[in-house]
């Protein structure tokens, strides 16, 4: 049985890039170490961490003036290291658009001297679109944080605002290198790893230079300046993470990188979506104009029916199509590596279902 | 050639759970899916994270009381996370032998609130024993901390101090695994994974229930409560990682445990220092009664011959064995998984380079 992996993540990789790691995990380009074993200052961990940044900056066309650092800690120690680094004595707006975002806008707010205002949210109908912004915020404000794609509610942004000199802070984790987002757009960018990136223990922060803090932060390993100072290797990074997505990068790059990817992603994103819509049982619980192409869930109405759908499913090799557990349903993430077949082969299961168990 | 990895982390791994690994790396149990792939809520990744513990717990005899943390953000992390958690409004008294631990003094000065300060240091003779400690101590202070291992100087506890009701904390990062110390001897230890528990990104904490911090640390990620209440899954753990730990524990296990890798280890570091006592040309920086069984840097006392024997030393494929950049000659890490045949391989280039190159 063919397995479908619609996990939210850590997610579903490129066949390519594990056979790869399978085939060097003894014995890495003739060293007779495995990548774990090497030394981090090591120059042939030094060559794949200068690859894998200069991949990454290639894919995402990031411009000299911004940094890129491979840290841990996921999104959720961001959370608190933006704050921390950008937004002390200062006001720091967010918008609300759900689970994580909300994560981040109480991390923030447990900050000392920052003062966290939300400017825009779509709680009222449950977080199923992506709320419309002021025209204008406060110049003074460290930063605007988004969420460009919700993984829990299957929002995204298709456009990044613009609030002149006050920067666009954005937990790009879900659609990062599967969207064609301009880093220009943005002051900070911040993405675990473990949707479209590689293995999960690995977070990827651009950053533009003049954001950088002045001032040493309390905890050296929280602190962006010296983290870039040091080439995120102030103490010993995550090596075997960053060796795998450095594979994940060059694998990109090879699928034609960033713009033929996205047109796949829309590509499978409309056989998902055409379904639901064709559909009499199915439908999806996200505004039309907000509809995320890395994370599509969707419900048929009853908790029961959800169920039977998750139970068949699973029965057919769809593994973590089940949604996430503060919302139901079901949610199939199409990450970059989640192939075309595998989308085609849920809508037969749709259809299938649907046929058997009727409309509303 | 034999390569022999002579790194002090990321170091050696057991080349059976590097086999292990190889051969579930595209098809974990029959899953369809990579370890990398699968969801931290899933069944799967419960099973090898609990597996992991309880290997963990079996080993080092972890008493119930004592709660086991899979963190990130490595031993540096914790630098700041103890005394953030630990020292607040409270003295922390720390012994300093070196490089790692004086960084966890500089961390720990620059959290707000803790009075810290030095009760012993082995400074004046470049860290090359570890220094008597007091009789006693303020019995109002949060806890001493103690490097265990001594990585960079190859310095090592043979005995744990007892100070009364005041905790010990330990970065045990280099030797957990490898000695036979006692958990109840600690209130809490720490270590990075990258020595004996399996590639870096991974850091593991054991801590005394009643050491928990009972009110709220400003950032969620760095809060022992919240981890322990979350079993280490507040966000998505470094998965992968864990699951390379938990192979490692099993291959421990296979061993014999503690008991025998200590026999081992004793075994051979006795190989090696015995070598350094016979050589008129190698000498230990470090006193008879503190030196590392895991650690083990040597010098001939003149840069030209270290460099020499360093060349001579890869050509042979002896990976990594320099001296840190901070103190030079040559540092050979002898962790859990690298082998005797290793050690004797090294002793027999280090009396053949004597016989080329006469005593001192």
């Amino acid at each position: 049985m063919t397995i479908y992996n619609f996990s939210a993540g850590p997610a579903v990789l490129p066949q390519k890039v594990l056979e790869t790691a399978q085939s060097e995990l003894l014995n890495y380009r003739g060293s007779g170490m495995s990548v774990m074993e090497l030394s981090h200052r090591s120059s042939l961990f030094d060559e794949i961490i200068c690859s894998a940044e200069s991949l990454l900056r290639d894919l995402m066309k990031i411009p000299n003036n911004y940094k890129v650092l491979f840290l841990q800690g996921g999104a959720s120690l961001q959370f608190s290291m933006v704050p921390l680094n950008l937004a002390q004595g200062k006001k720091a707006l967010y918008v609300d658009t759900g689970s994580w975002s909300k994560k981040a806008i109480t991390a923030a707010k447990a900050i000392p001297k920052v003062n966290v205002e939300i400017i825009a949210s779509s709680q009222d109908k449950n977080y199923s679109y992506i709320p419309e912004l002021p025209q204008t915020v406060d110049q003074e404000a460290a930063y605007v944080h988004i969420t460009t794609n919700n993984t829990i509610e299957g929002t995204a942004y298709t456009t990044i605002p613009n609030f002149g000199k006050v920067p666009i802070v954005a937990d790009m984790s879900s659609n990062i290198l599967a969207n064609d987002y301009q880093v220009t757009d943005f002051g900070l960018i911040y993405a675990g790893a473990q949707k479209n990136i590689g293995p999960a223990g690995l977070t990827v922060v651009i950053i533009r230079e003049d954001l950088l803090n002045q001032e040493a932060i309390f905890a050296p390993m929280l602190d962006y300046t010296l983290q870039v100072k040091n080439n995120s290797m102030y103490n010993t990074p995550p090596t075997y993470s960053i060796y795998i997505a450095q594979l994940v990068f060059e694998w990109l790059k090879e699928q034609g990188g960033i713009d033929s990817i996205l047109k796949q992603n829309k590509e499978k994103a409309a056989v998902l979506y055409d379904a639901i819509e064709k559909s009499a049982l199915f439908e999806s619980p996200v505004r039309q104009d907000s509809r995320s192409l890395t994370n599509i869930p969707f419900i048929t109405g009853t908790a029961e029916l959800d169920k039977a759908f998750n139970q068949a499913a699973v029965a057919e090799g769809f593994q973590n199509l089940k949604g996430h557990r503060s919302v139901g349903g079901m949610r199939a993430s199409l990450y970059n590596a989640f192939p075309l077949e595998g989308v085609k082969a849920l809508v037969t299961l749709m259809d299938k279902f649907e046929s058997e168990h009727g409309g509303k």
